[in-house]
């Protein structure tokens, strides 16, 4: 029937120059030619990204007895983050090209070399190029990272020289003076992660919750990172959003809810429609410091398959290292028995993390969404471009739309959108001909448009048309609501989980 | 029947420690001795934070035909702030006591004399006094307002002296620095309202949109201002988060609005739940340099009539300023035909604006909710707090509890609560006794408690036990969902708008 236009070449760019048009993302401050690596969410955008984080808070914590919510301040003590270990080390190694004045990553420059190594069928070389860096990091040894690429011989693309500075550290975090410019001023981060709000409020959430390990906690909100260089539209960006949930266990049980996490979360995936052979699983084989396990769930973007929420068995490491800094006992005492008929008594509970980045989720539903079909054949062959978002995430579900403005179909059109319009995200077109505000709605991802005629004014139905086939049916008013409120609601998605 | 203790003075105290005990705001960064004036949202304060926030949200976008939303970064291009006015005149004039070492806005200093005039009986020296102070402030003369200090002998509280240092303005902006440090590094803030993030946007809604004047614009986000003195709990925090929508009309068409959306969110802070006694309006006398109208919808906190919500006539103010900056046009073709047949054509809209914030509102509906009655007569008297949601925006909807654990009736209890929880948040209960269990769910706000009891075993009804009224009533299981489904449900609030 229809044939997928093979162009993912510029898939990324088309899906750029869509999402501005259509407004889902716009470049931030545009009129003052835009903020790097900083995008804002337009009409469209913004109610596709409310759904998606109201999908996954519910699912977080209703579907599941013991996850319940928190929502941290961006602002937290700075002892915070010396306690996590990024101000120490949540750095990148820069370098600059003294004769282009450019800034690169040392690490992406040698990552670069060993992917050519690698093309150029000498791939063994480019493993022992990518030890030899990793034991430089590890070791915190700059000039020995500036002499593998003094070593390779790596130029830089702009000025074509080898002509480098030495390696530093730069540190992600952004900071910030807060109090008055006084002795009682004081240097404060940005958070560059969420969980850490999550793990200062562990005893607040279990002891006014009255909570039972296992249990979780969950939030969705804003972190910042100063990327030296980011990339791939809002895949990675300076400010993004962030979807955790923390979950707290008894030592030793961590590795069966990782597992069970894992599942999860890859069914969630899948039940908001993103298709499981653009989803896979990535073992991390180099484990950060605080991990004893760590997976990430990939998608397969146009740029490849890249991480899009990262399962971590992050051990005691969080909540022991605030214990020790804070002075404060970050104890659980379990009730439970063990085999011999005794209490487990108290610990630091172990932790499994779940986190999705909430813009990198909205990126793969859109690019999954986004379709560019040529349909029908021969000399009747056209290109279509759609959106088929699944109708519980499409940013509008349905669209009232009159035949024609006269003989009262307006008014007809009018009073159905009031109807519906309480209960979801309706929109309401009568400008242009009917087959232009369908493909309108296509464009928009609407999976519903609701045609008023003729026949309407006799009999109170109406035609649904449906997005990914374009079949209409012929529904009664008073089913509409009923029908379509189903087809785009939440419980769809649950169901599948 | 109850009696209303009265205690105002000790009210928000009680209040804060109700919130902490019970889930609703803890101390930021609690562990390391908290952070000035940031707060976090605990599992039971993120939902109904999050419930606001929905009601906010879909009454903007719901209920009206032609508002939409958008979400913008907090990161802005910096002249975004320029064209603002918050780089030149965002300040606080700030003096410090060179004895105590304490620090203090200047204005505040003079207005609380003024308010001792009025209590001493001589209003007219307080009105005087105030008149010369906005005088200096409009004139941003600081060493006036140093000597209007000094004339009205003011000493500081702590020392007790009048040595005062010169009056310096401060910016309320936090800063940050963007990029790498090197020649690309910029500075930039963190944005203190979020209307800038939509007045930027505003063509590329308009288009992408093809939307219409009058249209809105609606957002919620974090805003960030570095206030010198914070107080008052989450009324006046340094992070805070802003719920804000954008009227853009024709000019002249101002005032007919600005009336609208004053009734319009009125009615909304009613429907919620709060008293038409507690709120107000309140007129600006002295309007800002952007406005030609503007009102503040108080609200009577425990520490007094305070602006919870305000509405501003905007006039052109900021779309003009960022078209100057921009060199971008900021206009509008309106095509609709005037009094002379003739196209309005090309103009600047009007912006009429609605600005509330959230964490304020949280507070007014908390304060609101906050009951301590004493019960009964003469020696069965006695205390009850509970928290009065309306339940609409009460975080836990129903608790489900078995009366006891053994003879099945936990296991059936567990069967209510999981098939309500996937349509709203519910939660389950078994430990101690059941007078104890509802009063706990009394002192969380939950409107409705199931209990399942020997009778449920036999004929499957359940008793719900109301929140206010402590009265019970006999329900059959299968019509709870629909029962408590509606009472709680944002419907009920949206028939009252």
């Amino acid at each position: 029937m229809a044939e997928q236009k093979q162009d993912t070449a510029s898939a990324l760019k088309d899906i750029i120059s869509h999402a501005k048009e259509y407004g889902f993302v716009f470049p931030s401050s545009e009129i003052y030619d835009g903020l790097q690596a900083v995008y804002d969410y337009g009409q469209n955008g913004v109610e596709l990204k409310n759904n998606l984080k109201t999908l996954w808070w519910k699912a977080m914590t209703m579907l599941n007895d013991n996850v319940v919510g928190i929502d941290a301040s961006i602002f937290m003590h700075p002892l915070t983050w010396k306690a996590s270990g990024h101000v120490d080390s949540f750095n990148d190694p820069m370098i600059d090209n003294k004769d282009s004045k450019k800034r690169y990553r040392a690490d992406q420059l040698l990552e670069g070399r060993a992917e050519e190594y690698e093309k150029a069928g000498t791939p063994e070389k480019g493993k022992a190029l990518l030890e030899a860096m990793a034991k430089a990091m590890t070791d915190d040894d700059m000039s020995g990272l500036r002499q593998l690429i003094l070593d390779e011989e790596i130029k830089c693309p702009i000025s074509g020289t080898g002509n480098w500075t030495e390696v530093r550290q730069f540190n992600l975090m952004f900071s910030t003076q807060v109090g008055a410019v006084s002795e009682d001023a004081s240097l404060i981060y940005l958070r560059p992660e969420t969980a850490q709000g999550i793990f200062v409020n562990f005893l607040n959430v279990q002891k006014s919750g009255r909570m039972k390990v296992p249990f979780g906690i969950a939030q969705i909100g804003k972190a910042f990172r100063n990327e030296i260089v980011a990339r791939n539209f809002i895949f990675r960006m300076r400010e993004f959003e962030q979807m955790e949930m923390q979950f707290f266990c008894r030592p030793g049980t961590e590795m069966q809810w990782y597992n069970a996490w894992k599942e999860t979360r890859l069914k969630f995936h899948k039940a908001i429609g993103l298709p499981a052979e653009k989803l896979r699983y990535h073992d991390h084989e180099k484990l950060a410091h605080y991990a004893n396990a760590a997976v990430d769930i990939e998608y397969e973007f146009p740029f490849g398959f890249k991480e899009m929420e990262g399962i971590h068995s992050r051990t005691d490491f969080d909540l022991k290292s605030h214990q020790g800094l804070s002075k404060k006992k970050q104890q659980y005492f379990d009730a439970d028995l063990d085999e011999n008929g005794k209490p487990y008594g108290n610990y630091i509970p172990y932790v499994v993390e779940t986190s999705v980045g909430a813009d990198r989720l909205f990126l793969a539903v859109l690019c999954n969404a986004y379709t560019n079909e040529v349909v029908g054949e021969g000399e009747a062959a056209k290109e279509r471009t759609y959106l088929k978002f699944h109708p519980s995430v499409a940013p509008i579900k349905a669209a009232v739309l009159p035949l024609v403005k006269k003989d009262g179909l307006a008014e007809k059109a009018q009073d159905i959108y009031h109807s519906l319009k309480r209960s979801f995200n309706v929109t309401y077109d009568d400008g242009g001909a009917i087959g232009k505000r369908y493909t309108r709605q296509d464009l928009a991802g609407t999976p519903f448009c609701i045609a008023v005629d003729y026949q309407t004014m006799e009999d109170n139905t109406v035609t649904i048309r449906h997005r990914d086939s374009m079949e209409q049916e012929r529904v009664a008013i008073a089913d509409l609501r009923e029908k379509i409120g189903f087809a785009v609601s939440m419980e769809r998605v649950f169901e599948q989980l």
